[in-house]
């Protein structure tokens, strides 16, 4: 596998290969290398050969463990000493008391008064202390910059972050180590972490041979927008079903998935149950709505031409299954 | 690995340790090998470290193509042409269509006809015909005899069968080759095909060193009060949630069992319940309630000393997750 600097691409990138590597280094002794699972018929169903790698069997449920881990085991010891601080309603909270808890710092979280739950349990359960804002933006950031300001606790934000986007990329390298033959790798794009740094992963692991798509959906398209017009569109409604696509690109994801993603595809809400339901039922996992997201596209008679190949191909994809924390109700 | 004929009590089975090793030469190519996984939170709660071998993963979402796939790929070609036949309602009638369609010949299953719709299904999709007979024992073997008699079909018996269990005992046996260190391996007994061939696959593998327990729904309790009057009980009720849990010990099963099983855990239907959930939501994977019961034994504080360790202890313990055929509603 590559372990020196590689690829065109990668070196417009501020996250150089060596960050990914170390990043991997540092996370691998504590998080799971997750399986890739297949399923005879979801291959039926796409007419193609997919390969799930899945997060969702990651420790905290998603792969947000990775790029928090990263951030937060590479902290100095003094800035450890200070504590963390983020906001988040979803899988990035999680990761991010997880995380602390294995330095044993503090985790400051801010989450919106109307988060699920189960989420907050999550967070309480691993010891991060919840501060409640209203559920918008500036509650939350303002929030946020208080605690900062009392407590002078570290932020690590959810994607636009540099240690949180190599630590994202360590799934997409996996995955690429061991298939090295995949044509091309979905993720869901929300904020653009996981998607910046599966380019990076993929593509610092195999060139430019391995094209990666982010996949969104229709009802929060920002990324979809913000790469076809050149410029950084902002979300204008995200009342999609999948919850953990509901941020939109910053200055720099965007930066890096302009030079490095071939394209993101859209879906929408219908198409995202019926994926949804299939996995569950098919390969037997619990997926949440934003993982369907990325397997959606492969499901219509359009989706081979849409990744670049021939519709008579049987393409080798990869599918970054992001997370499975859902409400269940058994 | 052992590869040669080992472990006083396997000698005493007529199913030689050469059966199982060329039952998994002659699976492996067709089946997964099932992934192993771990979760931290569930390992919190049993005090003990867990490795669930997961055959809700596997091909037709349970383990029992193993044994299926063993008998009907070992069939002679003059046997094959007539074709198989097999009572079922549950997973098994999956994976004898499945293994048939491999080998290209036909499969007749008999279904009762209060069958879930979703494993009709499933059978259908697999090319399998079905028949239906009256929801009881004496319906099902008649309406089964009498398409053998028309047919001239194999019968691939769910569990009375040495290939069957010798295909099944490979679940096992990948397990122990992963984990030479596990103390004890539990797995849900029904008509005992999946435990005869777990204690068969760990024992072979690493002798009396690990020791096998069978799990049991309270309501379907005929292995526990067999093996402790030390003859074959009958069932007296079945009306467990562990659907896949409702038949009771044949006398080839049960002769294995005396042998070589270490004890049946009996759990209430609350503790199916409790298990299930805790899986679905700490491990993001879908199981069927029956092999909820592998794992409810462990959850109780009486947990260690059932299984023969001291209460202090932190025992390694594999389950084996049999199978994650349920109706979702998603």
């Amino acid at each position: 596998m590559a372990t020196t600097e590689p690829a065109a691409n990668l070196s417009t990138s501020p996250i150089t290969w060596s960050a990914i590597v170390e990043a991997h280094e540092r996370v691998r002794p504590r998080i799971h290398r997750t399986p890739v699972l297949t399923s005879e018929s979801l291959n039926k169903l796409a007419d193609a050969q997919l390969f799930f790698k899945c997060e969702n069997l990651q420790k905290t449920g998603s792969f947000k463990i990775r790029g928090a881990a990263n951030a937060i085991l590479s902290l100095s010891e003094e800035e450890a000493r200070r504590g963390v601080v983020t906001h988040s309603s979803g899988n990035h909270a999680a990761a991010v008391a997880c995380a602390a808890r294995w330095r044993r710092i503090a985790a400051f979280i801010v989450m919106p008064k109307n988060a699920p739950p189960v989420k907050c349990r999550a967070v309480e359960n691993y010891g991060g202390k919840i501060t409640f804002c209203e559920p918008n933006v500036k509650s939350r950031a303002e929030t946020a910059a208080k605690i900062q300001a009392e407590t002078g606790a570290v932020m690590v934000h959810p994607y636009d972050d540099d240690r949180i986007i190599a630590g994202q990329a360590t799934a997409a390298k996996e995955l690429l180590e061991e298939l090295p033959e995949l044509d091309a790798v979905l993720a869901p794009v929300s904020g653009g972490g996981l998607l910046s740094g599966t380019c990076l992963g993929a593509k610092g692991t195999r060139g430019s041979v391995v094209r990666v798509y982010g996949c969104e959906p229709e009802r929060a398209d920002d990324a979809y927008r913000s790469l076809a017009s050149g410029k950084l569109q902002a979300l204008d409604t995200s009342d999609t079903m999948a919850d953990g696509l509901r941020a939109s690109l910053a200055p720099r994801t965007f930066a890096i998935l302009k030079k490095n993603v071939d394209g993101i595809l859209l879906v929408s809400e219908q198409e995202i149950v019926a994926a949804m339901k299939l996995v569950w039922e098919r390969m037997k996992i619990v997926i949440e709505p934003s993982s369907a997201v990325a397997l959606a596209p492969l499901l219509r008679s359009s989706g081979h031409t849409e990744i670049g190949m021939a519709a008579t191909a049987k393409p080798k994809v990869g599918i970054i299954v992001s997370g499975g924390n859902v409400e269940l109700k058994v």
